[in-house]
């Protein structure tokens, strides 16, 4: 009797809605406001329904204005995935073991934009703030790419935005990948060669200190180059560009069918040109 | 005298404890249990100290056992800036204006790893969820980079988790990124060429249906990857590097005495030294 009872006091709760993802899990996107009880009660109900369903992952996004539900999900076992501004996003596994539920974004990812004119200058600024401030370094400009940008497109407008420098972008030169720069994350960092389109400068206000078009000789000469194993890595690549031929990675723009969103593929243009020309595209 | 009760009453409440970061803003670690109230009373005076100190940024790190702190802190004007599974970062911005807090980690990264033995067979997989669940498509490996890991060591580890085959990495052939893949996040995809030091497979049993060597043109010849202009491009890619002398990026380990911190740095090496032994490494 007592069970029936609990069964009937579980069906009166109200569910909460939710869609099916591709891997047997569930998304719910809380709109809403609610009472924290009222939402506890409804969580526990659906777990219990999506438990019998065969259910797998549980994906709940709460926004910021229902932050008063966060805690209720997590004495229900959830806990965090990642979060944005303006929500957090919960999970939890419903089969015993251990979850195959995906990582969070673990990269955050950068450019440096190497920029030369005729004269064999080179395009550099002094930074306000960070690690640089105040030691007279003339470095690349170098920004963070935001999210849902292309790493051609946040070359360009860094530069634009530091410098006013207008610039087209050419390729990739290089990329370091360095760990725990970062809250744990960590960074991607795209070296660009850029072509400039315009020369006169117009430095930033709110992040730069100084911008000016440098002899290459000058700027390699300096004690933060010449002491950097990698910086001198870097500027033996930008010369073997600019002097010899070396070929970095270039943007195509390409369509995937399968997931039906654009990219780019970054590839050796130069070698990849070669090897067709030279008759072996059999895939066509 | 209200005033004067009112200022005392802010200095006998404890403040946070909270260290300097180099961005003139401060870092809060919880990791005490306290009531929801005591906190907002601290929270509250803090920023008041804070506003004094001339402080901008500040970020409150809450472990996830001490979820109850967070709806406190939202309602104090904190959002969220990024979680992990075991706890939430929040931020504020004391100043007036617009904040130049630094962005959260926006991509995810990945690898396809291109193996193929001397036959001209290459190493392919059937996945057991996602979206080629039950299309009997055959792909490469692909696998995501953990955080904290190297693109280079990750491309081996996945290669061996799915089929056991032992692998030594060669180069990054290409590069992809792609926006919204995932949550709003963007995605990197690195097509990594290895070489194959082992040759008997053995299928991971938790993801993968089934693995195979596979002639070349039957890889090439599935519809999947006929119908894709990216699939097509890949794959002449991977041609062009085993008959054609390609040059991907292959990984420098670098140490850079700016960070304390190591990493790999992928240049296209073929050229490089090609053109540092025509005499031009003027750098060092």
């Amino acid at each position: 009797m007592e069970k029936i009872i609990v069964e009937n006091k579980v069906q009166q709760v109200k569910l909460l809605a939710a869609i099916n993802d591709e891997h047997d899990g569930v998304i719910v996107e809380l709109s809403e406001p609610m009472h924290s009880e009222d939402f506890a009660s409804m969580l526990k109900a659906s777990i219990v329904q999506w438990r019998k369903q065969g259910k797998r992952g549980v994906w709940i996004k709460v926004p910021i204005e229902l932050v008063n539900l966060v805690e209720a999900a997590v004495k229900e076992g959830f806990w965090y995935h990642h979060a944005e501004p303006n929500y957090l996003m919960l999970i939890y596994w419903i089969p015993e073991g251990t979850h195959t539920l995906p990582a969070n974004a673990s990269h955050r990812v950068g450019i440096a934009a190497f920029v030369m004119n005729d004269k064999r200058e080179v395009l550099v600024v002094q930074e306000k703030s960070g690690i640089f401030r105040g030691t007279g370094v003339w470095k690349f400009p170098t920004g963070v790419v935001d999210e849902g940008e292309d790493i051609c497109v946040a070359a360009v407008r860094e530069v634009k935005e530091e410098t006013d420098i207008d610039t087209k972008f050419v390729e990739v030169l290089a990329f370091r990948q360095s760990h725990k720069v970062y809250f744990g994350k960590s960074d991607l960092s795209f070296i660009c060669l850029l072509q400039p389109l315009s020369f006169e400068i117009q430095k930033q206000e709110s992040e730069i200190e100084a911008a000016q078009w440098m002899p290459l000789d000058e700027y390699v000469a300096q004690p933060f180059v010449q002491k950097s194993e990698i910086m001198k890595y870097m500027f033996d690549l930008c010369l073997a560009k600019v002097d010899k031929n070396y070929s970095g990675f270039s943007p195509v723009s390409t369509t995937s069918n399968v997931s039906d969103e654009n990219g780019y593929l970054y590839v050796n243009s130069q070698d990849l040109i070669k090897a067709v020309s030279s008759g072996h595209h059999i895939s066509t």
